[in-house]
């Protein structure tokens, strides 16, 4: 009657959805200032200034038609020229106007470039913890997504579990830092052993593996500053990009896809995502956000509350015993669960209000997910919960 | 090394982006206005004021992280339940709010509705002549396209050979009415003769026949009112809408898809629905968006301008001796070529710097299509180098 796979795709809510709608719930009951909710990535700081003023320059500079009108499907051609522009000159990337493809966000930007890409047989790598929603974009492109285990506790790269996963089907690798869900930012160790494991497959197999390089946490990282580090140290690199965490958009679904100038077969690769976006539907990006973020690339909301929310969360569940991986970036705490099952943990963390996501669907056992994308004032007053909460396993 | 179908998608211009291409080049040697560019659907007149003013109006009224928050993936409950009590009152469909699902414009809502229905080895059926990339939806959902054709001339619907095509396969149709590219608005028999084929085909098989209703050129009629004939009329319907054309906002990707409250399998299809906009990638549909439509809903863009432009245009090409389909919707006029070969027509215009484009991919020989969104001012220029052109057939 209808196709089964996306009748059940529509109806299994995720474990984050279902905490979310179980808090909704909760705090109609309760009030919501007595729920402690940490189970969705929504930035919880706005947007800049600049981009409510450009709207507003936008809508009264430019004519209606023009503002609103059809961009060519690859967006329009000088808001791909500043943002290529901006990556050669913050992060010396080689790109260039014509192979940035403007998407519909960060989940568009990928399934356009796993469509693009995949032949059949083909198999895509990521590392664990991974967005759950990688194995179901993999899977739509007609693909098999294979994790990789990371390093215990540090979820740094394992060049040898990384190496002996890859195989004649391997089309590429998806990778993603700063992660989602662990807050960890890879290391030059891990990013060379990447680099390093492809370049040697590549030559074994003699074609090529290509890096896809999911990017939206790029700004909000603590320590040092954002960069973009696979494009310029591997050439067969694909950068998908969202503005939604950078510039606290998310609603409006903006991005892009950047193809590297030094790939061999860079023309081949551009037309097969231009393809890929008009099979998915995708005629252009939004016309007018293409233009604001263009105005405010580069720019980010207000990422020092983040930082401050990491540093009041991290040293105070440390402080109470609870083991965390330390997180340089994104908005997210993974902690290690003081029972094996992370579900049973997350269940009796709802004794308490608190509403944590059992890192089970990110494909690594033990941990729960905190987003920490909300305000200092939830966290502070969600201790002494936290305190209780372990106090049951001591 | 890439999907060589999605490849060739992104390589192969299509004829009507050639054209629009080669007129930007001929614009630049002899002025724009010596062109007289009849290729491109891009609406001509602009958004009514109130879009503009409900963007100032939201930006200023509503948090930002609200604003450009993400939506529920179905959109945001407010919109969903003013659209779906729009659609009570203006046409009497039977709809509600929770069987509305908002998209990224008319090419999302067509992709995401083929998705969810389509199971190995189904067919969709269309009538000729036909909006191309329509082949491209239905195939990257992975079914087959079958196009019946039209009653010559009127470009209605010939129902014997309806029926003849309709196979145990068919898992639905896909109607266009007004219709791009010929302008024509099915009428009341047309209509009758579609409801009563498929009422006793789903008879016969014993299983549900679905028609998708894309109506992005709902309210660009120009005798009677807009009208949303088949969800009336057949409970397996969903309705696919745009606010592309109505609102002039066809860059800023924005419509929704809704599933019939009388159909059967509702649930399943609306959940299918859900299941194959997250699988190609679309999380929420343009949030700030979403809500300027719902406010607008039901407004358009000052129409008449079309009508104009469309009475002048039919009305002078009629009396130069052009065969034209009398176009009662849209903005396209279909015009019968003087010799059977349209392409060889279209070539030869270019001679006058007419920009026409030959139906032969809209699924029809012998025609051209001209699409009269474009300034008065340019049809009136435009009508000696006609005189001129069909001047070499006589």
């Amino acid at each position: 009657m209808v196709s089964e796979k996306m009748k059940m795709l529509g109806s299994n809510r995720s474990v984050i959805r279902e905490l979310f709608e179980y808090g909704k719930k909760r705090a109609a009951e309760v009030g919501a200032e007595n729920i402690y909710d940490f189970s969705l990535g929504n930035p919880s700081v706005p947007a800049p200034a600049s981009v409510e003023a450009e709207i507003e320059r936008l809508t009264k500079a430019m004519e209606p038609t023009a503002l609103h009108g059809y961009t060519s499907a690859q967006g329009d051609a000088g808001v791909r020229a500043t943002i290529a522009s901006n990556l050669v000159s913050r992060f010396s990337l080689p790109v260039k106007a014509d192979l940035i493809y403007m998407t519909c966000g960060a989940a568009a930007s990928l399934c356009i470039s796993l469509k693009a890409l995949t032949c059949e047989g083909d198999e895509f790598i990521t590392f664990t913890p991974f967005f759950p929603e990688y194995r179901v974009f993999v899977e739509a492109a007609g693909a098999k997504l294979v994790p990789v285990k990371s390093a215990d506790k540090t979820f740094q790269v394992d060049e040898a579990a990384f190496e002996k996963a890859i195989t004649k089907n391997t089309k590429g690798i998806i990778v993603n830092t700063p992660n989602n869900p662990s807050g960890v930012v890879l290391n030059s160790e891990s990013i060379a052993a990447i680099v390093r494991v492809l370049e040697k497959k590549q030559a074994e197999y003699g074609k090529p593996i290509f890096i896809i390089t999911d990017e939206p946490y790029r700004e909000l990282v603590y320590s040092g500053n954002p960069d973009s580090p696979f494009m310029k140290l591997y050439d067969n690199t694909i950068l998908c990009y969202s503005y939604s965490k950078s510039l606290s958009l998310p609603g409006e679904r903006i991005g892009y896809i950047a193809v590297s100038d030094k790939m061999a077969d860079k023309g081949d690769v551009y037309a097969a995502v231009c393809g890929a976006g008009r099979a998915l539907g995708y005629v252009c990006a939004p016309a007018m956000m293409q233009r604001v973020v263009a105005a405010c690339d580069g720019q980010t909301a207000d990422v020092s509350v983040y930082k401050k929310n990491r540093d009041i969360l991290y040293n105070s569940l440390t402080k109470m015993g609870y083991s965390c991986v330390y997180p340089d970036g994104a908005f997210y705490l993974f902690v290690k669960t003081p029972t094996a099952d992370a579900g049973e943990f997350s269940e009796r963390a709802k004794k308490y209000d608190l509403l944590v996501v059992p890192a089970d669907s990110f494909g690594v056992e033990g941990y729960v997910r905190l987003s920490y994308c909300v305000s200092t004032d939830m966290i502070e007053r969600s201790l002494p919960s936290f305190e209780k909460l372990i106090g049951e396993y001591k």
